[in-house]
């Protein structure tokens, strides 16, 4: 007999959470970090479970489901594989709508009694009306709902959603792009996606109205069709980013250990992502590049020229090689371009080429005449400044980090990005120490606040905008 | 009349350097820059030459080079370029041995008549028996003689030399790589290399025995056929890694605003490379990486194949997918491999197939342990452990950046390296955050400390090692 099953939205918005299997604050405790990211989000109703404990991080602890006083809606377990029936059937007396597994050594353990146990699970929860997710994931990040399990990630919503196969993942993008300035409105670490997959969370997120763009990171896809009609829903909609693990036979065979993932298909994946419309990127650094650009390039450019302004001969060549490879193209600038650049820029140790490089280019009011000059070339259609944060740009009055230099930098560039109508990206190379590192987080945490995207490289940015121009172009 | 020109061991050794065009410490004041960092390196005779002060930056100022009272081996150079040829008259009758023209406006600006007073220049030089280093760069950084020529390097010397068209790159390198743990024996930034240029530095390396490695940014050559012969015989001698810029279209046309250089001839470069033992690499973040390699991988790997091994299994999939694209080859462990694993590393969320992934990879002790087991498998080369530094894993009491876990493992991993006979390396991904990154700067240091490659990523580690490996089999 099955019973309705909840949707996914109940799943994003429990009103009390269990954590089956807590313990107290130790290493690898996921049961520990739950309660605490639960309590630092301010989530209202926490039940630690564990029969050891009265109470437990400073909560009242419980020893099983039963004997929680209200309502819970989602469980998180984190107790070994050989107990997950026995706690499925009190997890059904408590009449919950979803049940997270942390636990690991399903399927992907490649053993056939666990493969078994998995399809036990499912029919227990199909049975009995409530959901799985997992096992072998981190489960579930809302913001909105105060629903946290990690730490250290910004915990206002924004529009972007990011479904993970892999756990690591969906820790670590959050709290990595924080300081770019993306927030989530959902990220669901989904593992060996026994029960909720990527194709029914594909469906949810092409029609959620938190979410304005989809990261996905996916090692293999359990039902093809569903997908990727799945897929095309989505990329109809909205943009998606997808990141495909295991496409080497190294990788392959990570994937199958890690998430029980058959990734023979890649041909096949790749060619339905160009088919429709889907940003594929190669890592998960790209993955966050280009989630940035999506989210700030303001507007999307409309081909790929692009304009780089900056100091330093060095990074201008490197920019010029490491760009044009990257898929953009940086258009050569007329005389008369050129002298008009002349009027404000030096000729001694400059190139008004484009890249255009010269030591004035530190001033705000340099950066802006620059920016409106080639913002009116037609075939230039982005413009990116770059800095660095050595020791010597932070010489002599250290003014890349202070108040004095930023903000007049950050209102140069947003009135100029304003005059032409075309978007400007900031490349900002992070420094080796922890001196300069103050400096270039203060200045990212200035252009991120005006609403800039910011790359850690000219080159990290152009791949990123090139794959962008594409989709856009399609 | 020619007379004797001084030898570039001369040039590297000087006893008084006068700074021409000294200035109050200012913004882009480059002659204040050399000023603070002779003083910062302790070089014991600095003369800054500026008839506005009699005392600039708590120095004796002079009014001219005649009116120096001690031995002026060297001159630096930031006043116009109109000024040049006069100043080299001054040079002559000080006797001087080499003046470096950080002065820009010559030959890359594209005017004819500065071209023919480079030329003017280089007459005069050879005439009265001084080298000129430039113009248009930023010269000297020799550790062991205290020149230097920007803030924030280590003064130690080391066995590295590297010799950049850019002086941008001459002055990012050592600070980059400082926390890397390179060390120099000269830098030389040479600009248009109008006197000393790329083959005669090349030609001094290839024998200098300070020097063990060369690494080369090189926009365009200026003497096809010299350069070539002191390639040959550097490659002959120990590795030379080489930066090509200027490969694109964009990037020629910066390089050759950048130095006046033509770099039509890339196909031809780079059979030279191929045929010559040379390691060519893309970027100077390749650059990095190749030195780090050469350096410290200990011994050079005798093959292409490596084992993964650290926490994750998102890093994991994407390592392997990563690492052999970037050319290295991860080894499928057999069966037997795999049982002597499972006896230290648990089942269950573990991959154990390479990548090897488990959550106690964070214990020394396993830590040890896989690295035994996986050294004594033939077709492993070498091993890299890889670490990151998300607030989960310095949570539950930030093991991560004490001393109870570093010192450990360390000390686990240079034994391993000792027992098993082959290069252990270490990946340590750099977090967003100030936190994070006192953390890693901390771990960073320590595996530095005790001699190892350390990259910051694993991809970046294979692309290096790649490099390495394949020049090595040559």
């Amino acid at each position: 007999m099955e019973t309705k099953v909840p949707s996914l939205d109940e799943l994003f918005s429990p009103r009390g959470v269990a954590v089956v299997g807590a313990s107290q604050l130790e290493r690898f405790s996921f049961g520990a970090l739950v309660v605490e990211s639960l309590k630092e989000a301010g989530f209202p109703a926490i039940y630690p479970v564990n029969p050891k404990y009265a109470e437990l991080l400073g909560l009242p602890c419980y020893p099983n489901l039963q004997a929680i006083p209200g309502v819970v809606d989602h469980v998180v377990v984190s107790i070994p594989a050989e107990s997950a029936l026995a706690l499925l059937d009190d997890c059904a007396a408590k009449a919950v709508k979803s049940v997270h597994f942390f636990t690991a050594g399903f399927s992907e353990s490649g053993w056939t009694e666990r493969a078994e146990l998995e399809n036990a699970m499912l029919a227990k929860a199909r049975a009995s009306g409530f959901r799985i997710i997992g096992p072998n994931c981190v489960g579930l990040f809302v913001p909105k709902s105060r629903l946290a399990n990690s730490i250290g990630a910004p915990l206002d919503p924004g529009p972007i959603a990011f479904i993970s196969q892999s756990g690591g993942h969906a820790q670590n993008l959050p709290f990595y792009t924080g300081p770019r300035g993306l927030r989530f409105s959902k990220v669901v670490s989904y593992g060996n996606g026994l029960d909720v997959d990527e194709g029914e969370l594909l469906q949810y997120f092409a029609v959620d109205p938190e979410t304005g763009i989809i990261g996905a990171y996916i090692e293999g896809v359990k039902d093809g069709e569903r997908f990727l009609g799945a897929l095309r829903e989505a990329t109809r909609r909205k943009p998606v980013v997808v990141y495909k693990g295991g496409i080497t036979e190294a990788g392959k065979r990570a994937a199958h250990g890690h998430t029980a993932s058959l990734t023979s298909s890649v041909e096949v994946f790749h060619a339905a992502c160009r088919q429709l419309k889907t940003i594929r990127v190669d890592d998960i650094e790209e993955m966050i590049d280009v989630l940035v650009a999506l989210r700030f390039a303001n507007p999307v450019p409309r081909g790929n020229g692009v304009a780089v302004v900056g100091t330093g001969g060095g990074p201008s060549v490197l920019a010029g090689d490491g760009m044009e490879k990257a898929g953009l193209h940086l258009p050569r600038l007329t005389a008369e371009v050129q002298a008009e650049l002349g009027g404000f820029l030096p000729m001694a140790g400059a190139i008004l080429s484009n890249p255009v490089d010269a030591t004035n280019l530190l001033f705000p009011e340099a950066i802006s005449a620059t920016m409106r000059v080639l913002g009116k070339v037609p075939d230039i259609h982005m413009l990116i400044y770059h800095l660095g944060f050595h020791p010597v740009s932070r010489w002599g009055g250290g003014r890349l980090s202070s108040a004095a230099f930023l903000q007049p930098a950050v209102d140069a560039l947003l009135h100029a990005q304003k005059a032409i109508g075309k978007p400007i990206l900031l490349a900002l190379r992070p420094p080796p120490d922890l001196d300069g590192m103050k400096d270039f987080l203060g200045a990212q945490a200035a252009f991120v606040g005006a609403g800039f995207p910011v790359f850690h490289s000219l080159c990290q940015a152009a791949r990123a905008m090139a794959r962008v121009v594409a989709w856009k172009q399609v």
